[in-house]
Formats: structure tokens, sequence, C-alpha cells
């Protein structure tokens, strides 16, 4: 923290250095590193930026970064089998669909194709449903809210028997986290779109700990907040700004001047939430391998047979693996521009 | 409802009423009826009542339903392999364990065996996650809550933009009804055994909707009550009273008396969701046997191949079907005890 200013960078970094070590652990004991897979599909350049940061922080610490970029017009066919020979491939230990996807191929399809052992996004209805009920836990948390819970946890807020509001319900960020925080026994109440706005601010104004995941600039004001709560911003979202070179700078969904004089703890924007959502994304991939190269995979008997052998049938054998593009260009007609591609080093 | 008081046993008898109609649609048309499976294991005296209760109420409305009693020193294979018949039975089209199972079977696996489709209690991850998802619906929705729901809704009490508390967070009540009330767009607040006593009378006073899930008797005071809200009194706690013959009565979460004073509408107990419960059972199980009839079960394509395909590998052939009981003890040595029957007609 600077001053009350929660520094999710350092914590970001602590993250990445611990991720580091487990990989260097594993590699030492196993002769093998864990390896993520990140899927896109189109031109999008936001999602390009994004893929490009995932993949030089895999290198970073030592996970092994797959690719598949698949064109604008790929077909549904071509994305799934694509995500079925990650499924099947037993260096990737993670899959990641970069969203949003074009609009005519069909997200929750493409989503609920990812082997729920590889899910390391957290997305699928099987981990957000165990993520859900007592006693039980998912296999992956979704990245962005479990490095919100993660900021609060190494800056030393109670969660406990606490009061936390979250604003939004995205299935992504605002519902998620609004289970882990229920799950670490906070008081949880969701504020979203239906809620009038004059009962949002009355409601915050009673909460220890804020989530602001609207997706709005600047929604949070200083009036919301009680003294010495801690906000968690989670908004990236660009305002114009003539003092910049580009016209515009980025805030976050809480009014952070106004917020930081009431506040006991909040997270810039950007530097806050923005770098975990990378470094918890790498720590659930490194998790992922050492389950895998342990053969400890937490998954009920029953649900893991139904996952497993589903997907068995789905997926190209061992031997069509070991020369994946000619079987995915047989099997579904890859368009040329589509690249598989493994790089451990060296940028795309 | 009878001035305040809302009517559970008139709204269950309504629901019933409905899914009679459309059993009688479902054989007019298809020459079918649905069915429900219930399996218990052991003589708990109040399982035994409750699954004959089941059991009668689906004769009342034409569901045909078919019964696995396994003794208490059932093993967990005797177990899976029972739900396993149900799960390829073509006649069954939703299957029900009675909880709580003895201590030596792993409940999350016998209830992780249940397929998907057939899990008419909506306790399965797979189902709870749709219902946590934006723009995902289960196919099946746990019995309780929705029964809640549904009173709310024909007693037309809004929801919508409207506070809401949950008091009790469990798997089967509490955890689902606030997820069930976020997607109708209330404000939801859960309040739990973490959650301050002062604060969650507090929290309550603000509610318009609030839902007693917590199994403790009249917990919820008048004092907790804003006027004119609405009280679902989930508990059914039994308290002494020397006036009966019994030695006891059965309470809810609620001092009724209190709340009925304040609130402007609440349900009694006994006579308020109790009798929902099984309603809804009856229209879930209804809607099941539809889908199938129809063939119109609504899983995404992958998530369903998961499941069936899973399933398929561990299931008997259809030819071993037609004789369940010798196969299923030769695969597993079923104990002398465990009888499957049908049992359209009469009692068990």
């Amino acid at each position: 923290m600077n001053g009350n200013v929660i520094d999710g960078k350092a914590v970001a970094a602590k993250i990445r250095e611990e991720t580091a070590a487990k990989v260097a652990e594993l590699k030492a004991k196993y002769g093998k590193v864990p390896g993520l897979a990140v899927v896109i599909v189109g031109e999008r350049k936001d999602s390009q930026t994004y893929v490009r940061m995932k993949k030089k922080a895999c290198e970073e610490v030592g996970i092994a970064s797959f690719g598949a970029d698949l064109p604008e017009s790929a077909t549904q066919a071509e994305v799934l089998a694509v995500v079925a020979a990650f499924n099947a491939n037993p260096d990737v230990h993670g899959i990641l669909v970069q969203l949003p996807l074009p609009k005519h191929i069909d997200e929750q399809a493409v989503l609920g194709a990812i082997s729920v052992e590889k899910d390391v996004d957290g997305f699928h209805p099987l981990n957000i449903g165990r993520l859900a009920m007592k006693g039980r836990e998912p296999l992956f948390t979704p990245c962005t809210p479990l490095g919100c819970m993660v900021l609060l946890e190494r800056c030393g807020i109670p969660i406990k028997g606490r009061r936390a509001v979250v604003v939004g319900r995205s299935n992504i960020v605002g519902m998620p986290a609004a289970l882990l925080l229920n799950k670490r026994d906070a008081t949880v109440t969701v504020v979203h779109s239906a809620t009038p706005k004059a009962e949002a601010e009355a409601i915050c104004r009673q909460a220890d700990i804020i989530i602001a995941a609207a997706g709005q600039a600047q929604l949070v004001r200083g009036s919301w907040v009680k003294p010495g709560a801690a906000i968690i911003d989670v908004g990236t979202n660009p305002i114009d700004d003539k003092t910049k070179a580009s016209g515009y700078r980025l805030v976050g969904d809480a009014h952070f001047d106004e917020c930081k004089a009431v506040a006991g703890a909040i997270t810039p924007v950007p530097g806050g939430v923005g770098p975990m959502t990378i470094a918890i994304l790498l720590r659930n991939t490194a998790e992922s391998g050492e389950r895998f190269l342990t053969g400890a995979v937490k998954v009920s008997g029953a649900e893991k047979k139904q996952e497993r052998k589903g997907l068995a049938k789905l997926l190209p054998t061992r031997e069509q693996l070991a020369s994946p593009l000619p079987v995915l260009a047989a099997a579904v007609g890859v368009a040329a521009g589509a690249v598989l591609q493994r790089a451990t080093a060296g940028r795309r």
C-alpha cells in the first residue's frame, strides 16, 4: 500500500514470483512445465493485445504458451476442433478462449467444450456451480474476482463477518465475486442495473468492502463510501482527456479522488486489479499443471468420468495429435489463416 | 391469501392440477407418462415418510413412480449402480436421491452421478452453475426455492428492483433462492451464521422480501420486519408444546404471530412452503418428461455430449435394462434387501 492506495502491481509481481518458483519446482521434479493455450478468433486490436500480454507473461514465469489464431471467418466447428485438440494435448494444462468471439460463434458452446480440468478461466458452469456450493470447491476460480480477493487478503483486510457489496453481476466478475465473498463468510449484497441508484448508494454506504464491477465510469462516488471501507475497482473505462496525447484516459468504476478521500483502502486504475488478472491466470495454470503432473485432479469420480469419457469421444487420438495441423485441417477444413503455434520463447 | 396469510396449500393444489393436465396431455399425445425414480438408502423414519408422500403425490397427478429401497448397509457401488440404471431407463425422467444418505456413502459422488437431464432436484453443480449465470438457464431449479418464487409470483408480490434478504445459505434452499431472486432482478443480500445478529436484523428491516431458511426456530422476530414486507418461511422446527398430544409442534424460522402483525404477506408453518416443494417436484418431473418425449432437451451441444457420452460408458445397455435386477445384482452384488420396484399404482 502507498498510503491508502493498494499497489496491485506489487501484489501481482509477488504472485508471479511465487508462480515462477512453483513452475521451476515442477520442472525440476517432473522435467515438464505447465502449458497454457490461448485461442483467439478474429482481428480485434484489444483482444490481440491481451493475448500478446498473456503469452509474454507466460514466458516470464516459465509456462509454455500455445496459441491458435483463427480468422474472423472461422466456423464454429473449426473453433471447437481447436479446443478439442488442446483438451487432448497432454502438454496443455490450461485453455483460454479470448472473448468476445465473433457473433456467428456460440460462446456458450465453445466455453462449455473446454475440459473442466483445463478451464483456467473458471467460467465452465460446473466450476461456477461448485463455487456457489457449500462444501464444494471449483477446480478454478475466475481470475479477476479471485484477484480481488487476493488483494484484500494480502492487504490484511478482514472479510469474514463483514458487509460487502458487489456493484454489477456479470458472469466473469460480479457474480463470481459475490459467490467468493459469501464463501469467505462476508455478508454480501449484489446491486445491479435494476437497483434504484439511490438505493445502490445507501447499500454501498453500509459496506466494509465494495467491489465495483459495473463497467460504468466513476459510478461509485465519495458519498457512497463508508469512512474506512475498502474499495476494489474492477472498471477500466476510457473517458475524454484533452491533456493526453491519445485524447483519453482510463478511469475505474469508482471516482478515485473522491473515494480515496473517504476509503481506508482503494485500488487505482490502472495498476490495481488489472495486473492481478494475468497473475492469477498464471497461478491457475501452474496449479493445473501441478495437478496433472502429480496425477491429483480433484474432481469427484462420477463427474470426472462424465467429463473425461465424454471428451474422449470428441477428441483426436494421441497419434493424430503428434501432427495437429493436418488433422485439424482434414477434420474441419481450417482456413488458411488459422495457425496453431507453440511459442515458449519469442514473441508472436 | 387469507388476510395477509399466504395459502401454500391452495397454490400447491393449483400447481398439481396444472401438472396433472400436462401429464394427461402427454399421455394422450405420446402414449407415455413422465416417470420419477426415488432412491432411498437406510431406514430413517422421516425419510421413509417423505418418500411415501412423494410417491403418493406422483400417483395423484398420473406420474409413474419408480423406487429403489436399499438397506442401510448398501455400498456406494450399489447406490451408484441403482442411479446408473435409472439414468439409462427411458421410462424414468426424474431421479431423486432422498437425503441424508448414510455416512459411509459419498453424497457428492451419488448426486454427481445423476444425469443432469434427470436431476429434478436441481442439485447437480451444472444446474447450480447455470442458475448462477446470466444468459443461462438450468434444466431444473431446486424445488423449495422455486416454490418460494412461485408463491411470491402467484400472490402478485413484485420482485424486480425490490430489496430481498435470504436468511441462510444452504445448498438446497438459501443459496439457490438468492440466485433465483437475483435472476429475477431483486437486489439480494444473503445473511448467515457469520453475520452479526444485530446486523441481520437491520438488513432484514430494509427488505421488501424475506426468505427465512436458517433452520432456527422463530429467528426472525417482528422487529426484523419492515411494515408491509413479504415473508416466505422455509423453516419447520419442532418446539416443545405441552398442549399437544405429541408434546411438540412445528414452527417456522419466523415468529409467526409477531411477523404477521407487521408483514404485508406471510406463509404459515405448516401449510406454506412445505406443500410447494412436492408440487414443484411433480412439475419439474412433468417438464422433464415433456422434454424427453418431445426430444427437446435444452442442454448445449458440447455439455450434453460430455454428459451423455460419459454416462453411456457407465451404464448397462438397453438389453441389460430389460431385466435390471439380475444385471445389477451381477454387476455389484446388490444386497438381498435392495428392491427395485415400479409402483404406478398402489402404495409401497
